[in-house]
């Protein structure tokens, strides 16, 4: 695992290494949307992914990076949400153990999802107990290596495949994205795509999108420094609940970014119903911040090419019919995805 | 228009004026699935398509083939959902107008799909008029062609375009499907996927799924000729309760379907809620048929590569929110989709 950045060459190689073990995610164009954005919007739906988020691409970069003699050993991952069934998910297909440290009151729905792949989970109280502790001893223990959720340069190289193929696929239609509105958690995902739109589209604007209250990436660009959101949970965006930038992904996020929004919850969820009536495409409430950010008008989409990034569809029931106008929510709001 | 049936080559054409119009589907795939059937399964997401359902390709096809001279005039058709959005969409693109007759007690989010894509609402009264009547009179007065909603060589091309790419991927990854199962209604997308499959892949088993009192496939290729449904009404496949096998459908059908099976409404909810859970993509419950026939073991696809067709995603939310164990289904018993 290597200590440094990743370059637009290892989105290239993990591209490679990603051909017919990722799904190429095809995008998505509906005139509603361009007409309500005043220009051309595209999706890119990485929900439909395996795993339902874009999370498997950087875990299978990560696994397949590794020495086979290291990677026997198996992998070691903390998690509660969707890079959990990623690190699960690849080490399945290389045929080695996967265990995920998760939180004893992590939601049913992912615990099952980590299950049904394979992964061992180990879990721990948020009460008593420290996760990165745990997984650091499970690792020692097994010498096994720990997949980081995104502060790692094979991780982000893998996450910002989706981003190459967004320039590759634009091209092959003749266009260039003017402007491309990413979610951002840790910052894995919009760091590794805007390397991609760096090298091959430079002058395309990189937008982050993050709930309110999770605003990290937003005030850390202002401050010019790393720094914390205040809150730890409570957004129904639970794949977008980070603590802060990653070093690693600060340090490519500070340079890359045109800025960022932050969305609410309601926003969130607008978007999502958007997505089902027009898309049809299950979105989680993470997984639709960029949509509503577009959607609420608070990115100057007019008269531009724009890119949306869908980035996963991991969603109780119960909130997506929530979002639908039915049912009633009953999310966990310490669960945090990172 | 051609009286004659459709060959493959007309499939391969009508691909080449779809290309960069249509979306291009990719397939997606589940491990759960693959476990549940016993052998691997391919989903093509024809949700995805423009309009949200495998629609857009035959009537952009149609469209595409007409005289512009004659196409200046407009196109009229008769439909209370998905053909009718689809041919709506495809005037638009040719900047013509899109008369569609439609029931007056047609659920308004399809008059407003319709109505959204430009398109010019008649409609009609289920209990004393007959559109059939009513859209030859529109279409004598405008000098316009009708646009039929299966029955034709062109549609059925144009659907037909769907089982090319399912060929054209599975080749790419090294692959042949064993059985292909499709939901049917009029019969235009599985008699086009048939001639691709026959073309390609000949030794591939053609599965026809239909709502259980919609049987009319089966019924008829037991009986040798045309058979008519018992019922008018009555299934939550709402797209699929077409009145009996079209002519030229059933023509290419009888030789090509290896046979088909009947699903239940229960069995279609479960299939749009397995769809959610694991694949993200919203299915409309005629569009789920084939996946549900899978998930209740009515197809033998023991050690077999099969390929499901997810038609269509036009659902009411809460008939969604039911499917997922939410909300209750207000669906309109009398909304015939043909």
């Amino acid at each position: 695992m290597s200590p440094t950045l990743p370059t637009f060459e290892a989105i290239r190689q993990a591209a490679e290494r990603l051909r017919g073990k990722a799904i190429r995610t095809a995008l998505l164009r509906h005139d509603i949307l361009d007409e309500r954005a005043g220009g051309p919007v595209f999706i890119k739906p990485e929900c439909l992914q395996h795993v339902g988020a874009f999370k498997f691409r950087g875990a299978f970069n990560a696994l397949a990076k590794l020495d086979p003699e290291v990677r026997q050993h198996g992998v070691v991952a903390y998690s509660s949400g969707n890079h959990a069934q990623g690190v699960a998910a690849a080490a399945r297909h290389f045929g080695v153990a996967a265990t995920i440290v998760m939180p004893s009151d992590a939601p049913s729905v992912k615990i099952e999802g980590v299950q049904r792949l394979g992964g061992i989970i180990e879990f721990y109280d948020r009460e008593t107990q420290s996760r990165e502790e745990m997984a650091r001893e499970i690792a020692a223990l097994r010498r096994a290596p720990i997949i980081p959720a995104f502060d790692h340069s094979d991780i982000i190289a893998g996450q910002g495949t989706a981003g190459l193929e967004i320039c590759e696929d634009l091209e092959a239609m003749g266009l260039k994205a003017d402007l491309f509105a990413c979610c951002v958690g840790g910052g894995g995902l919009v760091a590794g795509c805007g390397l991609a739109f760096n090298a091959l589209s430079p002058k395309t604007e990189i937008w982050a999108v993050e709930p309110e209250g999770f605003d990290d990436h937003i005030r850390s660009l202002a401050a010019g420094e790393r720094v914390k959101n205040l809150r730890t949970s409570g957004s129904i965006c639970d794949a977008l609940m980070a603590p802060m930038p990653g070093e690693m992904t600060f340090a490519l996020n500070r340079h890359q970014l045109t800025g960022g929004v932050a969305i609410s919850d309601e926003e969130a969820m607008a978007a999502m119903a958007f997505a089902f009536h027009h898309f049809k495409i299950v979105l989680e409430p993470g997984g639709a911040a960029a949509l509503a950010a577009v959607l609420a008008e608070k990115l100057d989409t007019k008269n531009k090419t724009t890119v949306v990034m869908a980035s996963g569809g991991n969603v109780d029931p119960a909130i997506f019919s929530k979002a639908l106008g039915f049912g009633r929510a009953h999310y966990d709001e310490e669960d945090v995805d990172v």
